[in-house]
């Protein structure tokens, strides 16, 4: 069977900074503890997606630094030079069935307990950190500012040395030290890094420009931005600074990838939100304040309702994470007049709460392929067998 | 300086079936949440306690077969042969200082969610599982038997490959699906493996001969029992079936590695057990019914105690998790005269709730060398540093 004229436009290559996406689908960062304890099943749970159509394959949240690490979850590791060959297994994977590589640097700041390394966490203010063991995050000192736009520099360098096209700074999920800049509630300081928006923007302008000048002539830089946090004048409100931050950064990223945040709310299930694209609210200004490219998520299963997204100019790439977890050959399926064979992702979110008991992910609509093609005996799983997930 | 004649004892030779340990020290299996996913990490830990002088040192407890395993909790692997290589990074760590290198086959059964795997959890009867994540485990058939004591075979023999030189059967901390056979509240079954006390004993007892036939030509087999769970007429008790079971299995073992049941009692605080040897009421029974060596746990660290132990009877060889965490280099410093320099561990128990964490073991009393032989930056770390504990 062929593509239907009518969803040409889905396969038209985007132009992002010095690289290109082969189409619009785009598989935005999305965690799945296999990450790095497991880099040879993050590789095939990657690949699966190039192979299947996804013109740009990002990787999970990675680590830049030992002083921001989640353990027990496992996502990545870019902390020095020796974790380079295991991202180069992703990298690999994507590129070999011609996919851009994404990888999203992250300092996870109050977000992190540091159970592993026992390193004091970081945060713009002290602050006790989320999650349910007791830890007591300290202010950032100009010197830890100073660390922080270091490692920032060093990790994408590093980055672009594992072969990644699209290099992330990331102020989302709460997960984020950036974004918790950001934040009145998480930000008391008194310097140039806190009070006013301005300042409160301050290290997340010098980080984009850090990396930018780092890594910005071959690697395109994208920012993941939560534009709202659904708390009202409680939280970060899309109609107040949202708006402003956009505008203030519009042009320095070469990709916006929009979202709302916490993670509750961005990955929320088909009970609450039952319908594609119900962040449009929150994030479809966004692209009348940037001549950049905008990617977005919605849950979006349907081929018609990811044209209308590019036709209406809500955005330029269709992001999606759980329904690129659902059907890895989602874009392919389309191409091929196969529409009818889309596994469509039904907001379960098994996915996420596999994610928070830090076990690899899984999928109530996937079943493996195990190596030699057939399926295994296990069911309900989307992730390679176990005999892709040893260190060897 | 040099060792004091009166802890020459302790330094004797102790055969255990067809391999001998050099010296009484006894590093029992423990876990420390490196096991499959850092397995040059777990190589470390082990290796640094040979060269410390503990005269055996054991892995944690090691999944024999996927269909119990107990993400998020990282212990050892040995599903089937591609898991030899990273066992023998163990293996070769002990034995390189004359150490022998045991091993825990365990098959958890209800006590895992199978969270990774899927497959439904495997019990004597059908039951819920334990832990937080809710599950039933299902009823094993005849057939289930028949396999799992041929998954401990094949096990063995990996482990014999591997270079193990002693072979754990596991029957303790309400953790193994053989003491889950063993206990009535469990195992209602209506065969010849269900009711009176020699049919729940029955899958021990072969698991035990099997192992032994597979690999006892070259491998001690071990026994690792829970005499006792501290919980009266409700539970297992050392004065009457505890001991009974002892009698019934009291030669087939090469070793008795003895304690109490669940974990909380048998590594319990010294804010409720301060003294050593407090498992010796329920454990001291065992010598008298066997003619094989006997190990224990105490949270010994003093040397007059632990000659105390043998002197009297109690014990062959002195067996140690915390202790041996706490202070790695406990039997050489008592061999060279250097009894005030032993880091004793003071039964914190930090060890055990990283454990309950997932995450790698840690220890108030210990810091980390780094393999320059510097310590590192990081404070109160029993482990390797993190450079060892990469995939590679």
């Amino acid at each position: 069977m062929a593509r239907d004229p009518k969803y040409d436009i889905l396969f038209e290559p985007v132009k992002i900074g010095p690289v290109t996406a082969p189409n619009r689908f785009y598989q935005v960062p999305h965690c799945n503890v296999l990450g790095h304890a497991r880099p040879h099943a993050e590789a095939a749970n990657r690949g699966v997606k190039a192979e299947g159509g996804w013109g740009v394959v990002c990787t999970q949240e990675v680590e830049i630094h030992p002083s921001a690490e989640i353990t027990p979850y496992i996502e990545g590791r870019i902390w020095d030079d020796r974790d380079i060959p295991q991202h180069r297994l992703m990298t690999d994977a994507v590129h070999e069935h011609g996919a851009l590589a994404g990888i999203e640097l992250c300092y996870n700041g109050m977000h992190s307990s540091n159970l592993y390394s026992r390193i004091a966490p970081l945060a713009p203010s002290a602050i006790m950190v989320h999650g349910d063991y007791p830890m007591q995050a300290r202010a950032m000192t100009k010197r830890d500012i100073a660390d922080l736009r270091r490692w920032h520099v060093e990790a994408a360098k590093r980055a672009r040395r594992a072969g990644y096209d699209i290099v992330y700074v990331y102020a989302g999920h709460d997960m984020s030290v950036l974004q918790h800049f950001l934040k009145p509630q998480y930000n008391s300081r008194s310097d140039e890094y806190g009070g006013s928006l301005e300042n409160r923007v301050r290290l997340t302008r010098e980080v984009l420009l850090d990396v930018k000048e780092a890594v910005g002539h071959e690697c395109a830089i994208a920012f993941r931005f939560a534009t709202d946090e659904l708390m009202g004048a409680d939280g970060l409100q899309a109609e107040s600074e949202g708006r402003d931050i956009v505008g203030m950064l519009a042009e320095i990223p070469d990709l916006w990838d929009v979202n709302i945040s916490g993670w509750d709310n961005d990955s929320s299930t088909a009970r609450f939100e039952p319908n594609e694209g119900y962040q449009e609210p929150y994030t479809a200004f966004v692209k009348s304040l940037t001549s950049k490219p905008v990617v977005g998520v919605g849950r979006f299963t349907s081929a018609d309702m990811m044209v209308s997204q590019i036709k209406r100019g809500v955005l330029d790439l269709i992001g999606a994470a759980r329904p690129s977890i659902a059907d890895p050959f989602l874009p392919r399926k389309i191409d091929e007049g196969r529409i009818d064979e889309i596994r469509e992702c039904i907001g379960c979110n098994i996915c996420v709460s596999q994610d928070m008991l830090a076990a690899p992910i899984r999928c109530t609509q996937t079943r493996p392929r195990a190596r030699n093609g057939n399926r295994t005996g296990i069911p309900s799983v989307s992730m390679p067998p176990p005999a892709m997930t040893r260190c060897s």
